[in-house]
């Protein structure tokens, strides 16, 4: 229940910690200070502390984090322990891209279905996975337990196609498309606005050659 | 110069800011105010008259801002108002379906070659671009004054092959390898960590799971 009310900023440093605490493992660490990890992550080990405590707090005074016990509780607060069934909406470029990453598969979002309404496109095999015309959408998620909705599609259908993919019972959309969603609050969101990085990216560059001149 | 010490949280909201103001400029809109921008971009509207003060304040008591000149502000801050020559470092199926992402281009993105190790890929064509092998990179960074790497290859060479780029003279990468990389401070780098932006959805999901049981 109480885990709701942390922020996202909070939340968007578990996969970090996450990934860290992996590289240990898979390198056969056992146990891990705060001050080791702040080192490795460029984080202080107060922020560090303050962030692990929020769930409980897994460290123990003078020994530190028991590496596996710590990489397997964040996995399991980041849902990791169960599968989610995804579906890509658009198999362009980007969604065959999406669709053929198996990293993905091994933390538990298995891809089920792919769908496009370009005809050329439709019957194709992305991976394993025929590509499904639209009018199969709603068939398939209510058949098959979709919970996450992949977007990749272009921003002038994205709003009403995930209004539609909510009225079928999607609950999660990961969002590509270079738009802002108009969903219920209770539809989960994350947004992967591609273009929105780079400019980032390049307001950096611009305003350091500009100091630097 | 002080730009820089703007916080990447208001930086990070400025290509939003361009996105609502360029739909506003194609639909015709002359100007607009804080409280209409609030509303449409559900911020509160000191939150705008805050972030868009950092940059000098384009806005008028009683009159609000114009929007094709807000947009065109926006974009010079954000460097989009000169090019920017790219190299994609990775020529599978992510780095193609950057290479063949339009949008970019239109905002002075230009990808001007593709890198790949893998003999079975060096060669064929990328859009318009041919696939040249690792060993070309350092002379085509040189020679065409490429200032952005795109990287979307594997983790595990990812850190040594962006310390080669930066001593071929990059100075910003996009990264969608999923490690953290190792480059000097003045270097930029955008991280874009596909399966951790996954994870944050999973979380929220399974977390707004437990509070509706």
């Amino acid at each position: 229940m109480e885990e709701k009310e942390i922020s996202q900023a909070v939340i968007s440093r578990l996969p970090r910690y996450f990934r860290y605490l992996g590289v240990l493992k898979d390198e056969g660490v056992e146990r891990v200070s705060s001050h080791d990890l702040s080192r490795i992550m460029h984080l202080t080990a107060s922020q560090i502390r303050q962030d692990l405590n929020h769930f409980g707090g897994f460290g123990q005074q003078g020994y530190g984090y028991n590496v596996e016990n710590l990489y397997d509780e964040i996995g399991k607060i980041l849902g990791l322990d169960k599968e989610h069934n995804l579906i890509i909406i658009g198999a362009g470029n980007l969604g065959q891209a999406l669709a053929n990453y198996m990293n993905f598969e091994r933390r538990g979002f298995i891809f089920r279905g792919i769908f496009d309404n370009n005809p050329a496109i439709v019957g194709t095999m992305v991976r394993d996975i025929e590509v499904r015309p639209m009018e199969e959408v709603k068939a398939f998620v209510e058949n098959n337990n979709i919970d996450i909705a992949v977007l990749t599609i272009p921003k002038s259908c994205a709003v009403e196609i995930a209004e539609q993919l909510v009225s079928y019972g999607i609950k999660a959309i990961w969002n590509f498309a270079h738009v802002d969603l108009n969903v219920p609050e209770e539809i989960q969101v994350e947004n992967v606005h591609l273009l929105d990085s780079l400019m980032k990216l390049s307001y950096n560059l611009v305003s350091h050659d500009k100091q630097g001149a």
